[in-house]
């Protein structure tokens, strides 16, 4: 892939693309295409990893997300939206920062995500691995069935070449396992090789553990925090859903990435509300 | 436990007290007393309970945390702090908002800690329980060893009865397990039934799971995401610690807390980053 202005030339780099507005520091617009659309949104990490490329431009020397917290305020539609970026804190190794994304309603301007993150140099970590969870035993991905389209409305399934897990895809025809796990392998189909801000969109962009619940229908997230660990190389992603407690309308949701090295790269947890479907 | 101000009568009820600035809706003041201190900070869940508890008076009909995070950004001291509590936004079943916690440092102000957070009313809330991890099989309390005094200047620890899981309990005699998990169950020695603020504190105050692992010293958080599920029944706590990634210098720590009755109540996953004892 090649680069252009800091991020690879894909459907995935061109959609993180924006413009600082002019005499307002940390102001940034953004076009949000349709191909980002899940469902009766725009895809929740696709803009998490649009707030933190706008973090990135305000904590110059930090520009990779290890901590970041989004809560889901309202859904984001296909668009103009603008995000404001704030530096909370600049420091030696660390730097923290906020992010309101915000869309113009008919009522005036509402906002969609509110984002909370501790940015570094990902470049400048440690690599040595003290303890670690492995990658899940799955066949290698050219014997894992393609995910079909399970979803309308989901221009973002496009981009994505999603092999199932022959173990955990019951769901697909109709015999859930009823075991709160469901995974496979991940690569873009634009080209795009595996980065941090890609991680961000990938925890959130398999189908929900509640598929193999038996439970379909959509799963609007209402919080989101990601750990980025480690810089992914190139390859295909082990990406795994799990949940421990779906209870009282709520789920939460764990997602683990491990990269074609066997690294655990990135984890995060959600917590979201099963809509039926 | 009898109630004050809405709070029990209790030291952690005591703790939570804080004094609305007149004039200034949304900004508390508090004292930070040392019985919560951990080392050389104020503990960080205690902090995160009086953050809750200020964004409950600002988000009326909406007490309970449902998902809170907390970036800490300086170690919090013994004495005065101010809680800048701000609404993101209103809602019919969820409200938002955001603290900000401060203390005044010899060259101005010095901000602590960033939270947001989403809140509901745990008690409007389903109670269907879909799918749930059991609590972990342990002896009951009064067959487990209680904790040591394992750390200097903890004044917080004497508010609690931990009795540890021996088969999580290695560390205290020199002979950790290797393995990323140390559990056992907790009350409070201050007479405070389980409650959602609670919860907030117990999620992290556990001896680390780096114990287990060999490793000694502090574990400082960086970033903390909490998930209240459920109103907990009184009686003892079981909590556990889990990792699955302690690599790079940071540690990605897992709590879980089960009530009494069986039931999932809390969930946190924090990133921590060890240093040397």
């Amino acid at each position: 892939m090649s680069i252009v202005g800091g991020l690879p030339d894909t459907e995935f780099g061109r959609g993180l693309a924006m413009i600082e507005c002019p005499g307002r520091p940390g102001v940034y617009g953004t076009e949000l295409a349709e191909r980002w659309r899940l469902g009766g949104a725009v895809h929740g990490g696709f803009l998490l990893a649009l707030a933190a490329r706008a973090l990135s431009s305000v904590l110059p020397g930090h520009p990779d997300p290890l901590s970041i917290s989004a809560y889901y305020l309202s859904a984001a539609q296909p668009g103009p939206a603008v995000l404001h970026a704030e530096v909370i804190r600049r420091g030696r190794t660390l730097s923290h920062g906020s992010v309101s994304l915000g869309q113009e309603g008919e009522h005036g301007p509402i906002e969609r995500m509110r984002v909370t993150a501790a940015h570094h140099d990902l470049a400048a970590a440690g690599n040595n691995v003290r303890y670690s969870a492995p990658p899940p035993a799955m066949p290698p991905p050219e014997r894992c069935p393609v995910m079909p389209r399970y979803l309308d409305r989901a221009d973002i399934l496009d981009l994505l070449d999603f092999r199932l897990d022959p173990a955990t895809s019951g769901w697909v025809d109709g015999r859930p396992s009823g075991q709160g796990v469901l995974r496979g392998w991940l690569r873009m189909t634009d080209g795009h090789d595996p980065d941090p801000l890609l991680l961000l969109m990938a925890v959130d962009v398999l189908p929900p553990v509640t598929r193999e619940l038996g439970v379909e229908g959509y799963v609007p997230t209402i919080e989101l925090t990601a750990h980025v660990r480690a810089k992914p190389v190139p390859g295909w992603l082990c990406v795994a859903h799990t949940t421990r407690n779906y209870a009282g309308g709520y789920l939460e949701e764990d997602a683990e990435i491990w990269d074609s090295s066997g690294r655990l790269v990135a984890q995060s947890r959600q917590l979201a509300r099963p809509v039926a479907g």
